[in-house]
């Protein structure tokens, strides 16, 4: 059975899958700010949409399009932003 | 709210999304096979995994792998096979 997970009152839901990979998770976000913990490294790829992440490090939000994918440290925060519905993949490592 | 779709006794569901051209769904499918109907046209896109499709007119099985997409008739079935947790993008017309 597909778990569904869902977050911040539902405006970001998950769905868990297993890939040869591993686990991933496929997910939408309805536009809004998010703040995500992570507990083991992340690999995020936009699949439709745009998602905008903060990088504490520079202070600076960077834009992702769809296809786009960038990584997510173990144990960070993950801050973003989406102005239009948008859907991810995440694999963990 | 993001809607979440159950088809076949929750072996696949979708979450619903507005983009800014129209309706799509972001969809995941269990190892299986399935047959949808379509009411307008489709266009499928696969985002994680690997989905067999069966074209009626060739009697053949066409395998499409991640970053693959195919175009679905209205009015028409749609069948596929999965041997693996599967994610798929649709767009409607």
């Amino acid at each position: 059975m597909i778990t569904v997970n869902e977050y911040f009152d539902g405006k970001v839901k998950s769905f868990v899958i297993n890939s040869s990979e591993g686990k991933k998770t496929v997910g939408v976000m309805e536009p809004g700010e998010y703040e995500f913990d992570t507990d083991t490294k992340e690999i995020m790829t936009v699949v439709e949409g745009n998602l905008s992440v903060y990088f504490a490090e520079d202070d600076e939000w960077e834009e992702f399009e769809k296809g786009a994918s960038f990584d997510v440290p173990a144990k960070s925060k993950l801050k973003v932003k989406v102005e239009q519905d948008t859907a991810y993949i995440c694999e963990y490592e």
